[in-house]
């Protein structure tokens, strides 16, 4: 799908909103493609990201996979919007097991309330990728909110303002 | 509902596993409660664990509620098995605004192969507490395989071993 | 929780509603509870239900859960709004085999766009009821658009209009 | 994917299935393609399937996905085995408003007890096709109990036998 971003300057928009999640700084997430509609962040393996057995925590693998969809949403609104994720699924199927996860997310529809990603994580291994998770979001857009540590929702889209 | 645990140890069990989990000691994550068929973990606010707008990143929401499911149905297993996440879905109803967060996770059926878990996530700010996510989430029960950091599941329930 | 109606009509509209819904006619499906934020939606057992088992379909279980989700949440609404399913989610737990399902909803949190419900279908066989799915659905909820057959809404939420 | 049926005659057996699937002849369901991990089941419109809007109901496209899905998986599969849906979660991304309905569904990833799906569903509009749902769907395989009336699961996968 090919999408028109609204703001011309969504990039550096995203990648200031990114900078700003202390979350992704804690972890060593890095924001590895910023397009309209669809954003690559990845995650270099660290001991301190693991489960009990070893491999990424689930949660770390649903963490990059939630940033990424709701970048890939945010670059397709104005520059006074913010983003909220609603929900998601992820079905993890395989073990993150490698040297970087990389969590690609792409927006399947958009309207003026809600947008619906997809994304896919894939754990890379000596060079071979493997996928380790699938899933959907949802997102709601609040317009005239600007993205900013200011902000102060009246709550994730459920409770208006 | 009321469940009775395989092994009586079944505690210090999930303890032991918790204790290995890198991502949880990285986020600040604690282990409050462990009951059989319920668990539940808490999270105290960090500046480092926050999105742009400075509330408690969504994934940092799942990742404790991932856990106290995968945990709650860990309790009810033998000593000699694991437990994977196989999928959940989450729901971020409200922000996750408040000096910690609650994760609570129940069992609420389980089988031979398959456990089905329910999670509801807290924000607690001046002793009030309020839901910020619901979910339920799908886990898979690996038999004959210890939960030890020598386990290599050959996969998160798909690709069996 | 305790919901308060907007329309204190509501359970009549939400009747007409029901009526004038051509599949829950065809699988015969009634409507036993209209509550402030909590309807039950009950489907008798009919051999042209089922999967290749013979218990019934899946999506038979999903269609009557989806519906008390969306009256469940239609009840809360002014008169002349609609609600519309953004998405939900189903873990079918055991098999749909019984005399009759009941499919029960409830509110879990209203905003002023978007409502959460949990579900849970049972099927009764002999007087004794089985859970065999539950979910979490997430609904959309159009202010000034009555809830009639004229309405041609622009879409389930994504779109506006 | 490129994937190898275990059981040569998989299309067959889809269809047989099919066939005894009481809910499909209902609803006017027709079985439109058959390929190694890929199954289409397309819904022409009747009236007697709209919800209160005179769409054709969420549950019906929740079922024709979730039979799509099933027997996607179900074509990778030995003869003497049967396929269950565990869960799935799908998004409602436009009014389903067309002639007819057209579930696509594809095996993301197969492995020895479970099988993950991904399916789509597009409503077909004077000759227009528009994605109105999008989903996940998770499915455990039941080795050695053929898909049969006679065959009794003692549960969709969370109980055993």
């Amino acid at each position: 799908m090919k999408f028109q971003p609204a703001d011309p300057d969504f990039a550096s928009r995203v990648r200031a909103s990114f900078a700003r999640q202390g979350a992704m700084k804690l972890i060593g997430a890095e924001l590895a493609t910023v397009e309209p509609g669809h954003v690559v962040i990845e995650l270099p393996y660290r001991a301190d990201l693991t489960q009990q057995h070893g491999f990424v925590h689930g949660g770390m693998t649903a963490m990059i996979a939630d940033s990424a969809a709701g970048y890939a949403a945010f670059t397709l609104f104005p520059a006074d919007s913010s983003i909220l994720t609603v929900e998601f699924k992820i079905n993890l199927v395989a073990p993150a097991d490698g040297e970087r996860l990389v969590a690609s997310a792409r927006v399947k529809k958009t309207g003026r309330t809600l947008t619906i990603c997809e994304f896919e994580v894939a754990a890379v291994k000596h060079g071979r990728s493997t996928v380790c998770a699938l899933g959907l979001q949802t997102l709601i857009h609040l317009a005239g909110r600007p993205d900013t540590p200011e902000m102060r929702p009246a709550g994730r889209g459920v409770q208006g303002g």
